[in-house]
């Protein structure tokens, strides 16, 4: 935890990912963490605060949250590129130092027996809303977000700021291959400038 | 259709969405065709190609989607972005004329009974897999994606070119409050770069 990371409203917590960043999921069970990267996450509602992920029946990571019904969903900034490759490409399997080799540091919030990722720019506790068929038949996961953070230096005031922040805190966006966009210029509409 | 317009592999449709663009959603039934915006639609697999789309109950593309069982994803364009913001902020019931008067012109593909928005960089023809379950509990929708084409001057080779393609033709990417990003700078990683 840093001296940034500050809550963020459930009924806001959606817009920690409407933009569609690539995310880190960590889990905890058992005395063992472990850290994904996923770009198929997305919000499901408003209120209660909910969102989908999608964890391959191979990932280590997912069997811990099979078991513990938690985790966590993060937003790795531009500084966190390497990493977020490593701990997507990386299995706990065949590395059982998989986060220490990745650059992964571990941090804990009091309430709630999660491993959260140092150097994000938004953390979302969630417990998993079991599903079984969605869970088997297509991988997907649904989940309630408990608690949400964000570092204020790029999101506060329930607004993202990048804009106006170091551009190390851009939020990562994956395609394939090894290529990330950061996400870019603001653009600002509504009824009276559309035209 | 224009000229720039070409089929994508299915294999590499996710592609398409992976980095979490804020989408077009249009069907037609019956001769009605509407479209919408959503920022919750998310890739769920590569083969066969999957997605999801959260559909809120009070969407009038919702009920053409039910009642076709099909539905288009398109990605819009920086171009685009009072369109996108209109035609996620008009209703059809309000407004029978909310297509013209959000700037939308369809046009249709042979083979596919589906209502195309023009203008888009990329376009993903979908069949809903019914889950009942999902779509009453959660508003949210698995569909297979049947086809998908591109603008090739921004996506081709299964990769998107957006940090050599005309800016306009970048995809939005939407917050709240009117707020969207564009996509921005691209960055590489891989084993040897990461450190």
């Amino acid at each position: 935890m840093n001296q940034h990371m500050h809550p963020v409203p459930l009924d806001k917590a959606y817009r920690l990912l409407n933009h569609g960043p690539t995310v880190l999921v960590s889990a905890r069970h058992d005395g063992t963490s472990n850290v994904m990267a996923a770009a198929w996450a997305c919000a499901l509602d408003f209120a209660p605060a909910r969102l989908t992920v999608v964890l391959d029946k191979g990932a280590s990571t997912r069997q811990l949250v099979e078991r513990s019904g938690r985790f966590v969903i993060q937003v790795p900034t531009v500084a966190q590129i390497g990493l977020t490759f490593q701990v997507g490409h990386r299995s706990l399997l065949d590395d059982p130092e998989k986060l220490d080799n990745s650059g992964v540091e571990l941090f804990d919030m009091p309430g709630h027996d999660l491993p959260f990722v140092t150097g994000c720019s938004a953390w979302l506790a969630c417990r998993v809303i079991p599903e079984p068929h969605n869970q088997q038949s297509y991988d997907l996961f649904i989940a309630e977000i408990e608690a949400a953070w964000s570092d204020t230096r790029v999101f506060r005031d329930g607004h993202w700021h990048f804009e106006t922040a170091d551009p190390a805190l851009r939020s990562l966006h994956y395609v394939a291959g090894g290529r990330f966009y950061a996400i870019g210029e603001a653009l600002d509409t509504g009824p009276g400038k559309t035209g």
